[in-house]
């Protein structure tokens, strides 16, 4: 669940100017530089992100346009410091001065956001020296203790939290649609099962799953298609919230669930389903978890990734992985494939699933908002403020197309007793 | 149509030694000091396979079994220099051994070659060095009169021969089975057919094909869909042929075929499809694809590529590329990505036929070898054979998954007109 980099204005302004404040100069003198003082700053500032169709209108009322025609959201500035923070590094100080009431939108939030994405220029989404280099300096941000610390950072928040706006099975990962106009509650159940009918479970069968969230997946393969699972996480929230739900399932017997890392997984198994953990992983990890996988499959072994995803590599918007998702990294399809490629596992099935999440924002966001009030008694105005951007800012990101949804399924290379169509996906 | 290198002695001699002689020492002269000579030589080449339940049988009767289990087929070397030969460089000999006659297999032909495939350590299909040096080297391998030779080669040696063992319909791509035990013709129609519903054609569209064989898809996506075709193909024999196809079905005035390079395609289509000509595109030029195909959707556009593929970035068998398929690279899913990720496409959908391909070869074996005696009569007793290696070798790389088949659907990044689910895929 993450928001795309909202702006970046380097690209259009010419001269092959950085968008970004060298170390040794201050935001403020950076941004004066580039864009001058003044009236011009918000023209320039649209200017910059492919001139949207919206409208930016600064704390003294002077205001940007660009299109003439009527702007269907405003940016509301409300002061100077916060116009310069956004110059300097709109891809972070955005999400900080809304968050601080310092930036607001006039209109609706999603469609503001969604506008803007459509009309960057294509690319514009990534930081090329950041993702350059990611290969060697990301290591210990995924480390073992790191990834634990990221984990809790943002699923050891509260239960209550997400039980006022997630379904009632606790599944924070998109729901599966089959008809547009499902309940979230049935859309969980469909994803679910699309994913135990793609991973074709049999009563008996041993699954592991990585990165289990509050338990819904795994309950629900014990209970629906007879098999033993092994769940791993890291948030002790989410392990504590699972083994009461087995508990009281009466499956605790069938499903185990285990507080510890992915990396610290044994055994081999008929099926490893991960759902929603590899965007934590970082690529640089990926061909560890491809052989860890590799390891824990049975010769019949298949398994099932969904994570989401991108079109291109690029860097995570960095307000997002500051304040919302540590560690975050939605990867594209080909840094995906390096899980599979070097392990000796042969991908059978890729499916986008972008208007599925699209769609399960919608959902989500409606029910935060009809929550705000509870939200607000549980945190700060800055949470509430916060948390409304990154669920607003998902949803544009899904319906621009900045993210992606991917659910891929795999097996050993030459195992031939595979699916031969995909039509059992389809069944009821 | 391919098949995978079938063997290597490097790996298990130990002591590094490289499988491949150095251009100043002889292939004799190199066998002997890695395998030494006389009885133990078949042994060792046992050995460097990965000891494959077969067995090799030289020309005086000495023989190597080394599993001491009933092989399933032997490997009969008639001559001391035939199996030098083999020893120094085995990827390119036992395809000419074979051709000569000089090597010859008692037993179940693609059962011998699946045998070895499946006992290969993993890794072992490629040729690192070659590999690496690709991004660099292969430029020319694939320009467009390079790619005009590579494609005659192998397209223009007679429809004839083609229509003694395909189709009705001329399909020279693997066919669709969703009845296993349906014929090859009824596989090719219900491939088109699939083809086209992934598409989702709408009478009056346009579709632009790169690559179109003998016609068959061009032709039946405007009989049945109702729309406007142009296709590209730079084998002459190919697009006589077609053109004479479109004239006697009354569909010339809907299906124009191009005798010209892919890279030269102009105008803007509803849908972009390419069935089984990226394995000659050369990965080196995907980007330039990926730009082709983005300026020549509509901004509604969709596509589909069918090609063969590998579970991870390897070369051709050296004997193939030269004897069968100059030019010949089947890419893995990453190297696929590289057409779609730098030019804003979406990857929305990718399905995995390799077992369909099997079953196609299954069907073209057994009719080619209905054929000999026709074949015979067109060509030399060399050509008869290195047709029945690379089908046979052909049969056993997808059954083994040494190749892959992926079909990969795609829109615009942020397009958002697309399939909801795959269910169109399955109505019948």
């Amino acid at each position: 669940m993450w928001q795309e980099n909202i702006g970046n204005p380097g690209r259009s302004t010419g001269a092959g100017a950085n968008p970004r404040p060298p170390a040794t100069q201050s935001g403020y003198a950076f941004a004066n530089q580039i864009f001058g003082t003044g009236k011009l700053l918000p023209e320039r500032m649209l200017e910059a992100l492919g001139n949207p169709p919206v409208r930016i209108v600064l704390w003294d009322g002077e205001q940007a346009n660009h299109r003439g025609d009527a702007p269907g959201a405003s940016m509301i500035v409300r002061d100077r410091g916060a116009l310069l923070k956004l110059i300097s590094n709109p891809d972070f100080w955005f999400g900080e001065m809304y968050t601080d009431g310092r930036i607001d939108v006039e209109g609706d939030l999603v469609e503001f956001i969604e506008t803007v994405y459509c009309c960057l220029p294509r690319g514009r989404q990534g930081t090329p020296g950041k993702k350059l280099l990611a290969p060697f300096g990301d290591a210990k941000r995924h480390s073992q203790p790191k990834a634990r610390g990221n984990i809790r950072h943002h699923y050891d928040i509260g239960n209550q939290f997400y039980q006022l706006w997630l379904d009632k099975e606790m599944v924070y990962t998109c729901g599966y649609f089959p008809d547009r106009g499902m309940s979230l509650e049935d859309a969980q159940i469909a994803k679910l099962d699309h994913v135990c009918r793609k991973l074709r479970l049999q009563p008996g069968e041993t699954v592991v799953e990585a990165g289990s969230g509050w338990g819904a997946l795994a309950l629900h393969m014990a209970r629906h298609y007879g098999v033993t699972v092994k769940a791993y996480n890291i948030s002790g929230e989410q392990i504590a919230f699972s083994r009461q739900r087995a508990r009281d399932a009466g499956l605790d017997s069938q499903v185990e669930f285990i507080e510890d890392d992915y990396r610290n997984l044994r055994g081999r198994f008929d099926a490893f389903v991960s759902i929603g953990m590899l965007e934590h992983v970082g690529v640089e990890n990926y061909p560890v978890l491809g052989a860890l996988i590799e390891r824990s499959l049975k010769d019949n072994g298949r398994g099932l990734i969904h994570s989401i995803g991108r079109d291109c590599p690029s860097s995570m918007n960095p307000w997002i992985e500051r304040r919302i998702f540590p560690g975050a990294a939605p990867p594209s399809l080909s840094e995906m494939m390096q899980i599979f490629e070097p392990a000796g596992l042969s991908v059978l099935d890729v499916e986008n699933l972008r208007l599925h999440y699209a769609k399960t924002l919608e959902h989500w966001l409606e029910r935060y908002e009809k929550s705000a009030d509870s939200v607000s008694a549980m945190f700060d105005p800055a949470f509430v403020r916060a948390w409304r951007l990154y669920l607003a800012g998902s949803l544009a990101a899904f319906r621009s197309g900045a993210m992606q949804l991917f659910q891929v399924s795999f097996a050993r290379t030459g195992y031939n007793q595979i699916p031969w169509t995909r039509h059992h996906q389809y069944l009821s």
